[in-house]
This record gives C-alpha cells, sequence and structure tokens, in this order.
C-alpha cells in the first residue's frame, strides 16, 4: 500500500491504493482539513500541495496511488475561531410557571402511605398512586433495578421517598427511588444543533432557572459549510458515523464546558430537549440523509421517536431520556416548530404573522393558529459569521453594532463584553451592510464607490476592501476588513431570504399589508437594527413597530419542551398542521432572487421607505 | 478459612468462618441439597452425616466453624423424577380466529407506497400509516438501528418489506424491517410458572399453532416445597439471585428442548407471556418477596411492567418482549387470572361460577362478570405428585387413572403414554384415595383396615404400606406403594381445599345450590374422576354435570394472550375487578379444615350423595 507523508505535521501513514487524500489525513489523525462543498469539488478549500513537485491538488478529489508527500496549508481555522462566552437571550416571560412545569425529568418528594389489610395495593401501586397529580394519566413503569429496590425504600424512612421521573413517549419511566426528603436535583440540557453554530442550555428541572449558556461552531463545518454539502459528503455508512461523532463532539464539549463552569456532572443531567433541521438531526443520529435532497424530499423519520442518552451519544446520565422537536418535512424542521413555540403564532386566530428563522438555511413560516405554510431557502452561513472574513459568532468580542459617520469614515461600535472586536457578529454585519450603503460607501450592487470612505479602502487578494477597524485597536492585532467579496456574500443571502419571503407571501395570496407582526430569528446577536435590514432589503419595507426579534428562538423552543408538556404537546400539533412548500420546485423564486441581488432591491417600489430616503439622502448631499 | 470435604463426590471448598454447611455446600457445586422448609431448620431434609463422628447435623442450621468432612445422603431427587414428556391439554376451541390473532409480536408484510412530491411523508410515517391496520392506535417507535436501515430497505423491493413488530406495554416497537415478502417467522412462548411444575409452549404466532409443549418440575423446589418455604429461604439479595437463577434455568432448559425438538433457534422466540404466582414471578424476576408473607402482605409489584427478554433471563431473542400476567394479590396472582380467561367466568352474567386451582397454592374465585371473589389456601403439592412416594408429575409413565375391585385387591390402571407405571400422578393419585375409601380398605381418617385389601397392604417404615403394583411390573423395578403418611398428606391437601371453598361461598352470602358451574383447574393430568374427588371430600357434593375440568388453565390462558390482545386486555380487567379475601385471617378456616380432615367429612351432612351411598355400600355389603 502508498504511504503518504503529511507536512507540516510530519505524519506519515499507509493507505489502501485509490484512497481520497482527504480520507488518508483521517488516517492520518489530521481532522481539520475542511470541505465546505462536502467533497464535491467545487468549492477549492481542501487544497494540498504536492511536494516536491509544488503543484496543488484538491483532497476531496484526488486519490492515491503511490507514495506522496503533500503539505497542508495552513490556517485552516477561519470558521471555527471561537471567542468567549455566548449572549443568546431566552425571555423570563417565556417560562412556564414554577408550580405548572412538567419537565422531561421531574424529581418529587413524595410519602407514601403503607398498606393495610383492607387496601393491600402492592408497593408500586402504592408509588404510583402518589404520582398521580403529575402523571396526567400516562402509563408509569419502572426497570427491574428500581423494582428491586422499591420495598426497601418504602419502609426506610416511613414512606418518605425521592422518584425521579423521565417522560419517555408517551409513557412515565420511575428511574430513580430513594429514600427520604434529601438531595436529590435533576438537571436538564437544551440544545439547538444548527448547521453552523450549536448552542445549549443546561437547566436545573425543578425551577426551570438556566444555570449556563453556551455556543459553538458545528464541527461538522469542516465536511461542508451548508446542509446540502453534508449530505453529498454523507453518502458511506462509514462517513455518516464520522458526521455523527462530529456533532456529538460539538455538543458534548458545550456539555463538559457548562458542566465545569457550574460544579455539576454530566450524569446530573436526566433529560435533553433537541432541536435542530431534519438533516442536523439525521446527522446526529447517523441517519442516511440521502433522500432527504433527491425528489421526493423525505427524510428517512420525522419525528424522530424518544431516545435514552446512550441511544443517542450524548455524555449525560445514559438511561436520560433524549427527545426532538418534530419538524414539518424535509427542510422545515424541529428548529423551526420550536422557534414558533416562543411565539403567539399558534395560538392566535385573529392576525397572520411571518416568522423567518434565518440561519445556514432561511426558514419562513407564515400563518396562525388556523392555518400554517412554511418554506426553506438556502441562505448560506453569513449571518453567523461563518465565511465572512471579519465574521464570527454572537460571543464576546463580536462588534453586534455599528453606525458610520456621513463622512463614510468615521466609525463608532459597541462589542460584546466590551474591550476590543475580535470580528463581526451576525447583526453588526446587517448594520454594517447597511450603514455601507446608506453612506454610500458602496453601490447598488455591493461594489465601493470612489468617495465616499476612500480613506478607508484598502486593496485586498485583488480586490478592494474597507477596514471596519485597524489592527492596532482589534483583540487579534490585524485589521478587521469587509471586502467586496464578503459584500456580495452578503447580498446573496439577503436576497435568498427576501425571495422566499416575497414568494411564500405571493403562494397564499396575500400582500405584505396583511401581515400584523414579523418575527425575527437567528443567531445574528443579542438584536439586529431592524431599520438596517429593511435597508439592504433583507426584510420587508413595513412599519418597524412590526417587528420583533426573538434571538436564537429553536433554543428557546427547546428549553420551553424542555419543560413543560403542555408546550411538548404544543409542538407536536404545530408539525402536523404546517403545510410544506417546495420553493426550489417553483420557477419564480429564482426570479425572485436575481431581482433582489440589488441594494435594496431592483424594483424600487418593493421598498418605499428605503426609495424615499434614498431620494431624501441625495436631496441632503451626505 | 475452614475447609470443607463433600463425600461422596470428595469436593473441596475453602468456607469463611461461620458459613452454613448448606451454603458452603452450594460454594462446592453441590446443588441437589434440598431445603423444603426454606432453610427454617423444620423439615430435617438436609441432613447431613458429619465425618467420622456419624453423627447427623443439619445443613440449613450448622456453621462451620473448622475443617470438616460431611457426607451428602445419596437420594435427594425423589421430588425431581422426570419421565418422559408430558400430557397438558390446550382446547383448540379456545383458540383466537386466525385472522383475528394480535400476538405479542407480530410477522407482516407490507408494501409501503414511495412517497411523492405532493405526499412527502417521512420513510417511517408510510411504514407506520402501512401499519395502522394492525397498530390500534397504539404509539409506534422503533430503535435507531431499525431507522438507520429502513430508507434502503424501503427501496430496494420497490416498497416490499417483511416488518416484525413487538406490542409492549401499550406501544408498538418495529423491531426488524427486510426488504422482500419472503421468510421471517415469529416464535412465541407461552409459560406457567408453577411452585412446583413449571409448563411451557412453544407457538408459532402467525398461525397460533403449538408447535411444542414441555413440563419439568421447578427447580427451587431444591430451596423450599412450598412458597412459604421459599419466601423465608429468600432473605437475602444473594438467595433472591439464587432463586432466581434457579427459575430460569428451569424455564431455559424447557425452551432449549422445544427448540431442539422442532429444530428451531431461541432467537426465533420474539415474545413471552408468563402466568405464575405473584411470589414465583417475584423470584423469577429477584424481587425481594419477603412482604409477600409479612402483614399486610403485599408484593413489590403487580402487575409487572412488560421487559425485555435481556431483564428477564430468558434465552430468547435479547430483544423479546416478556409479559407477565397480572395477579389480584399476594395468593391470588396471574396464574389465577390466566385460567379464568379460558373460562366463561368473566364474561357471563347470568350465573355464578365457582374456579378451583389445585397446585401446591389452591386458589379459589367466585364469581361471573359483574363479581369476582378470590382467595387462597396451602394446599401442598402432593396433587402434583412431590412429597409422595410414588407421586410424579402427569407425564409419560404415570398412572392417571385406576380402579379398585371389591376385593380391595384386583386393580385396573391406566398409564400416560401406556408401557410399565412409574409412578402416580394427581388424577391418578385422587382415584386411588377414592377408591381405597369406596371398597373400604381405608378408614375415614385415611388409616388401613384390616380387611379388604390386607393382601397388598406391607410394612414399610415403621407404619403399613398399600402395594399399588409390584416391582416386577413397574419401569423401575420397584414396588409402587401408597403409605398412611403419604394418605394423611393427600387428605391434609384435599381438607385445605374443601375448607377454603366452603368458608368463601360462606362470606358471600350463598349456599352450594347457588353454585352454576364448577371449574377445576390443576396440574394433575389430563382428566380427574369427579366422582372420586367428591367422594373423599374435595370437591362440594353437586351433581356431577356441573363440573368441567380445564387441565392446566394457567398455561392455557397464557397462550391465549401471547396471541390476542383482546384477551391481554380482559386479563387486566380481570385482575381490576376480582375482591381478595385473606382466608388466613378468618379463625373459621382452621375450624373448617379440621372438620374436612375425614373422609369425605366430619359433618355427613355436608356430602348428602356419598353418605347415601357409603350408606348403600354397607347395606350391598361391599
Amino acid at each position: 500500500m502508498p504511504y503518504v507523508r503529511f507536512l507540516p505535521a510530519d505524519v506519515c501513514v499507509e493507505a489502501p491504493a485509490g484512497t481520497l487524500l482527504h480520507e488518508a489525513a483521517i488516517l492520518a489523525g489530521i481532522h481539520d482539513l475542511e470541505l465546505p462543498c462536502g467533497g464535491q469539488g467545487t468549492c477549492g478549500q481542501c487544497l494540498l500541495e504536492l511536494v516536491p513537485a509544488g503543484r496543488l491538488a484538491m483532497a476531496c478529489q484526488t486519490r492515491v496511488w503511490a507514495d506522496a508527500v503533500v503539505r497542508v496549508p495552513e490556517n485552516h481555522d477561519v470558521a471555527l475561531r471561537v471567542v468567549g462566552d455566548s449572549h443568546f437571550l431566552v425571555s423570563e416571560e417565556l417560562l412556564p410557571e414554577r408550580s405548572k412545569l412538567s419537565p422531561l425529568c421531574r424529581v418529587e418528594r413524595l410519602t407514601v402511605p403503607p398498606a393495610s389489610i383492607e387496601e393491600h395495593y402492592s408497593d408500586w401501586n402504592r408509588l404510583v398512586r402518589e404520582l398521580v397529580r403529575s402523571n396526567a394519566g400516562l402509563p408509569v413503569s419502572a426497570p427491574l433495578a428500581v423494582l428491586r429496590d422499591l420495598a426497601a425504600a418504602l419502609r426506610e424512612q416511613q414512606g418518605k421517598v425521592t422518584v425521579t421521573i423521565l417522560e419517555s413517549g408517551s409513557a412515565l419511566d420511575v428511574v430513580e427511588v430513594r429514600p427520604g426528603h434529601g438531595g436529590g436535583r435533576a438537571l436538564g440540557l437544551a440544545v439547538d444543533l444548527g448547521t453552523t453554530t450549536v448552542a445549549a442550555q443546561l437547566v436545573d428541572l425543578e425551577d426551570g432557572r438556566v444555570l449556563a449558556t453556551r455556543t459553538t461552531y458545528n464541527l461538522q463545518i469542516r465536511r461542508g459549510a451548508d446542509i446540502i454539502s453534508r449530505i453529498d459528503y454523507a453518502r458511506t455508512r462509514e462517513r455518516q458515523k464520522e458526521l455523527r461523532g462530529m456533532a456529538l463532539e460539538t455538543i458534548n464539549s458545550l456539555i463538559e464546558e457548562m458542566c465545569r463552569e457550574t460544579g455539576t456532572g454530566g450524569r446530573e443531567i436526566r433529560a435533553a430537549f433537541l432541536a435542530g433541521n431534519t438533516t442536523m438531526i439525521h446527522l446526529l443520529l447517523a441517519l442516511p440523509p440521502r433522500h432527504i435532497r433527491e425528489a421526493p424530499y423525505v427524510p428517512t423519520v420525522n419525528p424522530v421517536p424518544a431516545l435514552s442518552a446512550r441511544e443517542a451519544g450524548l455524555d449525560i446520565h445514559p438511561q436520560a431520556v433524549v427527545e426532538c422537536a418534530p419538524g414539518v418535512g424535509s427542510y422545515v424542521g424541529g428548529d423551526i416548530t420550536a422557534g414558533l413555540l416562543s411565539t403567539d403564532l399558534p395560538t392566535n386566530h385573529e392576525n397572520v404573522f411571518l416568522f423567518l428563522d434565518i440561519g445556514t438555511n432561511g426558514e419562513i413560516v407564515i400563518g396562525n393558529a388556523d392555518w400554517m405554510v412554511g418554506c426553506a431557502c438556502s441562505a448560506g452561513p453569513a449571518f453567523e459569521g461563518a465565511g465572512i472574513k471579519c465574521g464570527m459568532r454572537a460571543a464576546d468580542g463580536a462588534i453586534e453594532h455599528l453606525e458610520i459617520g456621513a463622512d463614510g469614515e468615521t466609525i463608532r461600535y459597541q462589542v460584546i463584553g466590551g474591550g476590543k472586536p475580535a470580528g463581526i457578529c451576525g447583526s453588526g454585519l446587517i448594520c454594517l451592510l447597511g450603514e455601507l450603503f446608506r453612506r454610500g460607501v458602496i453601490d447598488r450592487s455591493g461594489r465601493f464607490h470612489e468617495e465616499p470612505g476612500a480613506g478607508r479602502i484598502v486593496p485586498c487578494e485583488n480586490r478592494r476592501a474597507f477596514v471596519v477597524e485597524y489592527g492596532a485597536r482589534t483583540a487579534g492585532g490585524q485589521d478587521l476588513l469587509i471586502t467586496e467579496a464578503d459584500l456580495e456574500s452578503l447580498i446573496r443571502t439577503k436576497a435568498a431570504i427576501y425571495a422566499a419571503c416575497s414568494l411564500v407571501i405571493e403562494n397564499v395570496g396575500l400582500k405584505w399589508d396583511a401581515i400584523s407582526r414579523v418575527y425575527i430569528a437567528g443567531g445574528f446577536g443579542r438584536h439586529i437594527q431592524i431599520a438596517d435590514a429593511v435597508m439592504i432589503g433583507m426584510l420587508p419595507d413595513l412599519p418597524h413597530r412590526l417587528f420583533s426579534y426573538l434571538g436564537n428562538s429553536a433554543l428557546t423552543g427547546a428549553y420551553i419542551a424542555l419543560l413543560s408538556r403542555e408546550h411538548r404537546r404544543r409542538l407536536v400539533d404545530i408539525a402536523s398542521r404546517m403545510t410544506y412548500v417546495d420553493l426550489s420546485s417553483d420557477p419564480r423564486y429564482m426570479d425572485n432572487y436575481v431581482k433582489a441581488l440589488f441594494l435594496p432591491h431592483t424594483d424600487l417600489e418593493q421598498c418605499p421607505s428605503v426609495a424615499r430616503m434614498l431620494r431624501n439622502g441625495r436631496r441632503n448631499g451626505s
């Protein structure tokens, strides 16, 4: 078998003839070779240098037929920069009242009366009878290990016991009965498993308190930047296992960090609720995702049956129950149904709402308690900070808001956590694009004018870039740049979102003015400037008071569902009532998209207030 | 630590000082030392000879403090004689119609239509939709392993799949999906787990055919002949494990024999339904049984939640579902509810029925579809052939029926399977007792008269015995003897049953003539002679046409429940509607028992037809 030697790590590996260079790298323990296109050979991100020839070769396309030496370029970690802690918001108002909590795992302190000759119910039956207040008619069972200790536990402290109960599927499972009323608590985990970003919360299930929140990038990014690339990559059983391992490593690292931060142990976590799009859930569980992207676009399973943590692979109590939010179809997943939980869309019969979740995929739902239509578009990860030179997650060090003066050069910004900026998160990028356009630094196609702002424009990779902050004042010591390529990427993202919104409105036979509220969700940051999002033509030109920014609504929904059975039932209801519309098969989508590739839009009548402002701006000469 | 040497096996073992001789024997691998009294030191059956002193010591009471040599007496296997195959009946009439079978495990051949753009249900949803005919609204789930192969299986042969489904608790679990419509069958196991006798059937779950039936003695007999002794023995966690191991060894040996006989593999068995009394089920699962015999007499669990075969410990498919028939209380268990399934008592509103299940415990139920009262009495294992010198199970070689001529010496008998007799089973013992009494060989207290039958009376262990068959004509070459001690044991057994029946009738405020049918169940044999059972005063003196003999009704019930969801639900219903009456706390029980210790009864008015016959018999001088 040929030998491949990888530089600069200088690792040697024997690989069967015909092995892809990328697979040989994995064999050699080199896991950070990214395949943003999923190994399709289209993105060129996995280029390796063949030594000594100096030729470049794509690791995902080049096979090893003889001994070879290759050099892995450095700086393969652009998308994975992680700075400090995150700042997702969960609205305290959405917390169910403590007395009404019905989490996936409960710890109850009961006093079980002894049996008598007249009422000789079994130990188990007497225990279940005391649980009746909270079991809501669900069947209750227990493993043999619990039953074997039950008689002793009930008799040790005159019937006083502390009972841990899991709700799994539509049944309850008593997993622990300890004598006495001391100690015993159960923690829960809420997870938003995104294509680019994964966020998790550690929750005290007794009172609903959030003990810790963490986010990180999904390690699967190395095998594809978006859903389609990752599905393409996951062709074989082995690669499905590899991607499952990456998703688990991502989530488990968040769990470990949160446990360390709070001084708790993973085994205290007895329940997890996951919200993720259909593909991410399939990849997490190593279910083959192929048919999600092949007509007629069906997933293997939806919703996913309740699992144990052992089956799911999470580093929490092995018997913990793991539930996933139900999705609607291949491209409207459990992240959307969970997100809708945090709004009044599913319960309000009066008005029509628009719900946008903008991540790597953009998902759009229109409707109310009586009808719902959902669709999806591929937005790309730009607003999550991935694929943008200065982009980063909404974490400490991220510029989340900025303003540019009329001169196009004075810049004021706000950094999450204070201190020097390390990058710009989604909300900051929307501000930046809006301000650059508002101030005339860029034109309607996103290219730099000669003036204003010329003082900050520098050459970059044969094109031009705008310096947001100079290296002397950044955390990394390098200039924070936004390049023309970045601007194009942001415009493509906003165009995809706007095109999808306008098509779905058209499809249900409504006009923009029928919408009484617009909910915006996504991992942009703590808040986005609606004015900027409307200015760049990402959001429809409606009165700003109609917009609400939800933050990471999928995480919020997962958190609520973890704590409340009523909301878990509502989730199932949302998924079953929503109609899915496939935009990709509608030829009007591409028309809408192309028209939206300008700032704010080719057709200025779509954006009357922006058009008015542009005219005023020009009149004012600024 | 002291050494103990066991003869004649000549095994040496090191045991911690203070170890019971009986425990040391187990350490030495000697497992056939029986403790019929459960180690209470009351029965003297575990006597060992201390060598060279020649003194005897009870293994269950004597502790090892220094090196010792002990001799285990031979012939410790009286109760475990097993001859040939068994002959329990299962009435074919009780079989649910094949088209209506809803067994605990089904194999279904389905054709799942492909998805379309309009109906883009997930693979799993389309499969579940096809199952809907048979899933009766129960939730359906599947393990990840099945889901991972689902997409491929559905597409390999245009949607044709063979699906294996388990019903566990009140949910369905798809455990296998194979492409195509070939092969695939599921076998089931019905088990009657009795205190003395264990019976099992191997069933084809597709058509309900019984492929094999086997019975054997419960190996736990070595640690106690009856329920109370076994509960006493099972004081420690370790002994609970030991008894669980013995029950499993018993059932698993039956499974192995049936699989060998039918050329099948244990892994083909995907479901088991067990009927057993509450104590036997506790001991099988190593649940502590102590509180069953301590006031207020409550078991740990009843009914037992559905288990996997792995949890239960059965040598069948590890994911097979194992259900136990629900019991009513500590002394009326799942064997009784299962037995009632094979009668029309739980569905008939018109008449009042009496149901007797006579095993080591005798259980009695009176009632109909509207009300049921159940109670239990300790009958002893005599009618199962245990504890009687010539007793044996109803298996090949057992005398199941006999007649004695007017001379008290001419004997005609019928042997199960033909050939030479090896012993006498329960039905034969009832015949024998009846005939000995009818012919005047024994008096009303069960002692031998001088005449008739004197020719067959021989001395035996300082008392007397009656030779049922001489050694020259028996399978073992030894005389088949019934001793005075055996007769006393049989009379105590019949007295316990009669006393319980008469008390429960009294308790519900009825007289014997209110009973319109008497069902008799138990492992006596293929049929019992009602005339003899009435003659000895075991059964009430009612017209013989009112009696029906059910054979092993617990096994029949387990078999029906294995195959039919409707009957499984009816079982739960029976258990919940029955009122349990505790006879042991009623002082009238002992009165009734003492009065019944004569043949047929102290008070001949209780048995008018027998009294008439006795008078007639005396008049006829026979």
